[in-house]
């Protein structure tokens, strides 16, 4: 029999996205000058997982510093622990609530629904001055860029878009998914059974994540590969939205 | 310039594994009979992503659950949720503490120190009558695994033991790293620079736990695939175990 197999490959190529760069094109570009040995067939569907920050930039979600007026909670809370007071301005900007504050960290849950550190604001890769914050909706910038993406390169497209967030009891950042479109970011194997017959219960696989934190391998930080290309995942017929790997309040024991 | 490629396929034709099947062997075997489309140098690096259910069940890590006797707290908890009262014994006997327990979920930490829903024992994919425990030193399973299969194979091989976590704030689970050898559990950026020269803070990837969500994409359920390889992911010179991914108490703002 053979062996179910993923292939996971970095886009090389993309340039400096700013405000107003058309993503789509430079992603569909890179996409077809990339060289690539064995290709499986041209029309199998395939996943682009595009990080957040390039989403972001091509959105204008910058926010400059020098227009930010920090309040007087946000100037006491960056003199505590040193940090930029227009930064902690901005994130808690980001907070529907914070979840936590203290030891010089700021959780919060963003008007999204994501629990993350600084609310997704991120200083890394941006220009000078300024901020990234993440996408006002990411399914929506996931749908578009889809249907942008299909239309260009003439073969089936998923869209994941990710970041990468710490999490509770666990060290280091992984990368999870915001936006997606065009395939369900779960695999449900309730009701299915064992290799003994017997009926699996709470087993929902978080495949979005799971796809947004194998790309992050060939993606890197500092490397200048914002995007990668899945080919070979099956399960790309169902439909779903990054906002249903959202846990509801009312589930969570941690909120 | 060519893209950075990872493959990652599933090891079909392991049999059912029982305590004292010789584990190491039957993935040899399996990866010798896997036929393979362009496999890359023969001589390069692979990392074997092994479910802890086989590694435990190879180490014998059952419990007959005719054998237990539940305490009053077990029964209690039990006859409220409608558990299985020695299951209930069992996850409490695996926790140095228990982080939650509301709702019929029992979160709790156990001796190895990860945080997990029911300690980790799972009752799916076992034998009749019993449930599986995690193995009691992942990453000593790992090093044992990874010395046996590098002399089988003839090649430098990385092993990570990985088992699927929830997660609080997200729905799903998704695969982490449990015992990890021969490759270094995290890339730390910290201390580069970004694409306009600022130092990368606080950006430490967990890619051993990448490693396993990406393995867990070809792997499933009742597929009855519980090896995944994966080729062609740079970074597998260092050392580390997967204790390290472990966040220590103190810096922990969720326990």
């Amino acid at each position: 029999m053979a062996a179910p197999t993923i292939r996971i490959r970095g886009l090389y190529g993309i340039p400096e996205v700013l405000p107003g760069t058309n993503l789509a094109d430079e992603i569909i570009k890179a996409f077809n000058s990339c060289k690539v040995r064995g290709e499986n067939n041209k029309r199998d569907p395939i996943i682009l997982v595009v990080a957040q920050k390039v989403v972001s930039k091509s959105e204008g979600r910058l926010v400059h510093l020098d227009r930010v007026i920090p309040s007087v909670q946000a100037r006491k809370w960056a003199r505590k622990y040193q940090k930029d007071p227009r930064i902690v301005e901005v994130v808690l900007q980001q907070a529907s609530r914070v979840v936590r504050m203290e030891r010089g960290i700021i959780i919060v849950e963003t008007h999204h629904g994501y629990v993350c550190a600084n609310g997704g604001v991120d200083a890394s890769n941006a220009p000078c001055g300024t901020v990234v914050l993440l996408p006002q909706d990411p399914d929506r910038s996931a749908r578009r860029l889809r249907r942008r993406l299909a239309r260009g390169l003439h073969r089936p497209v998923a869209v994941v878009i990710s970041d990468s967030f710490g999490r509770p009891w666990r060290l280091g950042i992984t990368n999870v998914a915001l936006g997606v479109a065009g395939l369900s970011p779960f695999i449900d194997c309730r009701g299915q059974v064992d290799s003994y017959g017997r009926l699996l219960q709470a087993t929902l696989i978080a495949v979005a994540d799971e796809l947004a934190a194998a790309a992050e391998l060939v993606m890197g930080k500092t490397s200048g590969i914002p995007v990668a290309v899945i080919e070979g995942f099956v399960g790309l017929s169902a439909a779903g939205t990054g906002k249903d790997l959202i846990r509801p309040e009312k589930e969570d024991l941690f909120r």
